[in-house]
């Protein structure tokens, strides 16, 4: 991104935010980039070049923010509350370490409708990079957020919203489970994002007749309880 | 709207398209507008005031459009592509019958990215009246829709993906279904929208166990048959 062009290069009044949820071992998380110099925790976000989709942009900027690539983003909000950005304040762009022209700096306080998207990751696997503009990126457990930029902990709560949702006919287990899962492994992943315990039979009842997993025919061995069944999805 | 300062007035690069469904009597229609001199059908759709929330504009268009008001307008995808409005080839907005400025003839002809919402409603009880930029605004038959603006074909498909899905788990039956219903009336709905038959015993546990509607203790009386029992919207 060249600070000075940036007026130039993307598209005026539109900008992505990325909600990624991290999974594993019974946590879920939220991937932060904390701003140098005003002090804030935000979401992987950026703007949408000129002859871009807003999906390629929203993988470009999730790449360039955290060298997260190759992940699975679904479009899930569009947020327009013109007032979306003084939810913080007055927040002044001009303190970041990188120099802007003033002709950038107006171009970024202006007005931004932000298309927000979700993934779900195994965040035992990735390593985020915080880029220029952030000195730290790291997973925050969904429970003990810091404070957030603009209105970015509403677009976090409607994420959550949106994977749950996603949850309940989508194989969205497939992208933090490990090849081979047991039908209580699957089970505690549901629990941990819905929040909530789940009874144990009407989650086998409801998982298998969403035909998005099937029984491998194979049993765990080892442990001291009978060899529970494997699964995978489909 | 000023045909002059449309450019002033509204947020660059953004719009809105509203898919209106409607339902009466078996059957599922799309409202449509016929754009004068260009001779193409259109979603009714517009531009979002410089500070306005896209809910708002999307309301303000529907109302200004067809006199449709008080709708429960949903947002349900934002449309990106960079070519979205050359899949209708180099159609010549300076061809409709309100004058613009050179100025807002390239502002229109800008890229627009456009937030799409849909909405459910009882086409017998709307009256649509076509604004001044069309000649003509009625409801269409969804399996027969005319050529569309742009790539509105698309975006009408990918609305009726979403009204799939909100009727799995929402009430939405309940913008088109009269107070009081029996559960065939409601299957028919169901099987209208969703493009095929339902068990009629898997329809009744599944739409029980979503707890959206409840029985009334009264039946229909009349029928050469048995009197069916009488259910509504919670």
């Amino acid at each position: 991104m060249n600070p000075n062009s940036i007026g130039k290069d993307y598209l005026d009044h539109i900008s992505i935010d990325c909600v990624i949820f991290g999974f594993h071992n019974k946590s879920l998380r939220v991937l932060l980039l904390k701003w140098k110099t005003i002090n804030r925790w935000a979401l992987p976000g950026g703007f949408i070049k000129k002859n871009e989709h807003a999906d390629a942009a929203a993988q470009r900027v999730l790449s360039e923010r955290t060298e997260l690539s190759n992940i699975f983003l679904r479009q899930f909000h569009t947020f327009s509350d013109p007032d979306r950005n003084k939810a913080d304040g007055n927040l002044d762009i001009s303190l970041l370490p990188v120099r802007f022209s003033k002709e950038a700096i107006d171009w970024i306080k202006g007005r931004f409708v932000t298309i927000g998207y979700f993934a779900l990751v195994d965040f035992n696997k990735v390593k985020p990079v915080p880029d220029l503009f952030s000195e730290e990126c790291r997973w925050w457990e969904l429970e003990q957020l810091p404070v957030l930029l603009y209105d970015h902990h509403h677009i976090v709560d409607a994420a959550l919203i949106a994977l749950r949702d996603a949850l309940q006919y989508q194989p969205m287990g497939k992208y933090v489970m490990p090849k081979k899962f047991t039908l209580p492994e699957l089970q505690k992943l549901y629990e941990v994002i819905l929040g909530k315990k789940i009874d144990r039979r009407n989650f086998r009842k409801k998982i298998l007749g969403l035909n998005i997993i099937h029984p491998l025919g194979e049993t765990r061995k080892g442990g001291a309880h009978r060899s529970p069944d494997l699964y995978s999805f489909n």
